[in-house]
């Protein structure tokens, strides 16, 4: 049995790995962290059938003997520190938060505004988009668990960079369910505000996730002078999913037929990647709870569709394939179990 | 035109009063508080067409005689000492808290913990239960609006309570929607925890409403030696409205046709009661964003109609006809405006 | 393996029973039926990773040999004959409609208002409320699953009918998820009527389900004479989940650590069972999408506890529990599988 | 008093119609048309306190002359005749479908698939966009009210179109409530599907709204040759509200400053237009239930405002400033009423 240390869990994400373990047949929990309830049983936060005792960070690293995988959910540029930490002692690091996942340490610096304490590890740290980096996350001792708005948009657009057949203008216009903004209550998720409501935030402001984007599609295409993001995130009203509306042009001669043919190929074993036929459109419904990313792909004038204007979109459950359910297919990568265990 | 002053006027109720104010013939907003946000406009905490500077409630007090009614909408208990002071200055008050409607300083302070600093005024205060007690209202210079749950179960059960036909024990199970919470952030109102849930909450505690019930169907009905309400509330899913499912028994020789006229008869002339047909069931959609509240009557057991159990369900929307709304019918019947005035 | 097939695959419960058996390491899908979409696809119907082609029912019974185990989810009345023809090739039946769930073809005639046109069956068929009727349910050929709304309360009432404690005199309000009412598009579920609502419905109707309980609870304790409902059913704005807030009274000398230690014992071995401590209260979120039923108990008056009025909140998800994955944990008891799996 | 007739009553936009006129002072309603429930109350479809019995269109055409002004809320190419009908006996017409709208019969056909049966009248008819065409709309005797998606489109992109800054390529990602759907039930509109989803719809199909906004921009701009519109709508699980997020460029040397003066300018006088300010973003919460249109304005790139690339959203309530409030506001101006009665 692979024994699982939690760090952080009590946020949503935690929640969702432990609800996801319970299905893993070769994972057994051991700890569990959290600062603010430290000394509480998991079931004081959530009612449920999980007695474990939560206990503070700084025991939780004295025992990481005890377990051979850590998933660590704890607050951006909070997670630096316990990653090195845990890394040091040879168990398996899969990290949920932002601070690994961008390989170069001024990249860093630029987006969250401050220095990197670990600049040493960033090369180390694996990049866990699974379907995109499989190779590199196998056996890996460090992986950095994506984004949520990020992996819907790297999924639905990497065939094309990788292709070169992307235009570098793009714009995507996303839709995440409240569960992203965490489990601390604050008036704009209030549930009389954010209900029977639709709202955009941050706008006109470079969200850090785009970095994300940047390096993922820039490394699936290093030809291209890089890709021009507007990327606008919408607080919408139901608690689990992302849905990317992606406006893109392709290069001239490529043809609808062709994109299909190149999503079939590059995804063709992929079990967590749908490919929706044409004229169905991905929604987050059909894969809310799922660890499946859907995608749809439709010329925006069908009579023209010959390298023109096109709108891709993907939807995931940004708890599970935008957090959690990813990080347990990494650490199934990465462990040799089999990669689906837990995820169905 | 009435000048209306509005103390704490950024929760959901005073929110509620400026919105059906604005549709009001006779009034003009002179000035709104807020302890908070004094010195903002009002559109800073609410996007929208209002360009009133929010003031302290100290100021107001100064601006007393600028205004001819003064709504407050302040926490239970807050409410106490401003109200007094309002009412000193010879203005119409409306109050929205709880701290004028128990008429007996005894009872206030069972149900408070603590004692009332105005026991004197209560003689005066005057139950704004509006087609209950309008002959009071008219001209009453000091109103205690009722609360939420209150009006939805008093106006189902007044006309039994009156007609000495209902017995004592009572079940009542009301649903509310989450602004019944108001505005400030905590944990069950995030939007993730209320959302897809519904939940009981203050089971088996003797919820202060419950005050207010006895003491309108206790003066409904003064033979009856008091009625033994079970009452548990639930948050429900949606942003505005209760819905009160109320399990009664009536005595014996009473058929449902003769509950059917008594109602009729009790509330012909009121506009804000709509007495459902048969087969036809209070529902919250249907009074929400209105001053109506709907109320239905079923035996539990059609074959056995007399004197039997019957099922007497109530819908209002709890910041109309449960706070704001039925605030300013109290206002239009105490000032003698039409009484629908600003209400449609 | 198991070899498993669906018959009624296109409803929300058929769904549930795919995604759940999607978990289950011993069983695999061979076919499933719709009469409707027969010739599709089932990712036709809903968007996701399944490509079995949907048979009509005639079919399936030709194929019957291919399976060890039909779950039927048709619905009421529609069963009878379906199950007499898969029960006769030997195959086991879990049933999820109604109609084997009423031991006594009397009482389904005065319920249902039709002839059971497979009494002698009824004799055979084991009622699969797993908690209560295990040891029948192992090895068992024929097994009527529990409704949904009867399952939340019989788990909640059950340990009381049996102790001897359970007053007559029973009152349940019910919240139901839409989810409920199927996926045949009506206008109470269309979104803009169902949303920003709740409403009660079938009410002083003696709605079918009530049978469920006074057969349940009447088998528990054959010395009382009877159960007298109430049940008032309310459709609520959420996609899964039942919360049953039960008002019931207990015999005189009990008190409220005898009730608390009556249930603890009761489901001490039950891991879908979870004891809500006092204070915490049953809700939807905590058990929606999971196959456990929580349970809260709480005097109405702490103060006078002996022998008094109780409530009993117990929640379930409708589409889990209180259907697909209850026939499941039935499977698994009756052919000896793990019961959890597939469940967690 | 203005008599008033409603063509096609029970759909949702003839239920906000009647809801909006019982605030109207100088309105009464005459006759309502149901062709499914003639005969019934208005009171059977939607419960409330209306009593007015449902007629027929063709007794309703007979009762012309005891109105002013009707509207017809009734489905694209079913109001071509009536239209004409009415318009005929001399009443004011109010029409709330898309078969006026488009002023070039070549267009309409191009869109609908049909030839307009009433060519003559399209001259006379006015576009009904309020703000816009004000002039026109005073005095005129047939009004096509704009649809629910232009109206928040060219709302927020009529200053720049007239002011020449507004470049060609233009990307529309709009998110509607469900009550956009109608009223008549189907799969997508039932609660449980639509409900925690979210989902683009019509993508790559050239939406009829767009000639709504072509003809609106380009009457606004004579000099531009045309603007190419990618519009996706999107179903959102709320039930009133429309927020269209669009992305634009401006011309060259054209600053954030610039745009904000203009905006300021276009509608100094306009008071159901909400210019937000820097940061403050529109949503669909704070215009649901009024005639308000909200705009927010933001550049992609704060760092380079001029001559480049803005987010405009604008949000309006879709029964409201989108269909039927729009429409009153359209009489008011007609009529010569005060513009704001029976809107606030």
């Amino acid at each position: 049995m692979t024994g699982v240390g939690i760090a952080g869990a009590t946020g949503y994400t935690g929640y969702e790995l432990i609800r996801l373990l319970e299905r893993h047949p070769q994972t057994e929990l051991v700890w569990l962290t959290s600062e603010q309830s430290a000394g509480k049983k998991y079931s004081d936060v959530y009612p449920g059938p999980w007695d474990t005792e939560l206990v503070a960070l700084e025991s939780a690293l004295e025992r990481a003997d005890e377990v051979d995988v850590v998933f660590l959910a704890l607050p951006h540029a909070q997670s630096v520190a316990p990653v090195r930490a845990f890394h040091n002692t040879g168990v398996t690091v899969v990290d949920l938060s932002a601070d690994y996942r961008l390989q170069d340490p001024d990249t860093y610096a630029q987006w969250y505004g401050l220095a990197h304490d670990a600049p040493d590890l960033l090369d180390r740290a694996v990049y866990g988009l699974c379907e995109v980096y499989r190779a590199d996350i196998a056996g890996a001792q460090l992986i950095a668990n994506p984004g949520c708005y990020p992996t819907s948009v790297n999924l639905a657009l990497y065939p094309l960079a990788k292709a070169g057949w992307l235009q570098p203008r793009i714009i995507v216009d996303s839709k995440s369910g409240v569960s992203g903004a965490g489990r601390k209550p604050k008036l704009p998720y209030h549930f009389v505000e954010a209900n029977e409501n639709i709202s955009p935030y941050n706008v006109g402001y470079r969200h850090r996730h785009i970095a994300e984007m940047e390096q993922v599609l820039g490394q699936a295409n290093a030809t291209q002078d890089g890709y021009a993001f507007t990327f606008v995130p919408h607080l919408a009203p139901f608690n689990q999913g992302i849905l990317s509306t992606i406006y893109v042009s392709v290069t001239a001669g490529v043809r609808e037929a062709d994109i299909r043919a190149l999503f079939a190929e590059t995804y063709a074993n992929e079990c967590f990647i749908q490919l929706l036929p044409a004229g169905v459109q991905a929604s987050v419904r059909h894969v809310a709870h799922t660890n499946h990313c859907a995608i749809s792909i439709t010329p925006v004038n069908p009579a023209q569709a010959d390298g023109a204007d096109y709108i891709i979109v993907a939807s995931i459950d940004n708890l599970v394939k935008g957090a959690s359910g990813q990080a347990i297919q990494n650490m199934n990568i990465a462990l040799g179990h089999e990669e689906t265990a837990g995820l169905l």
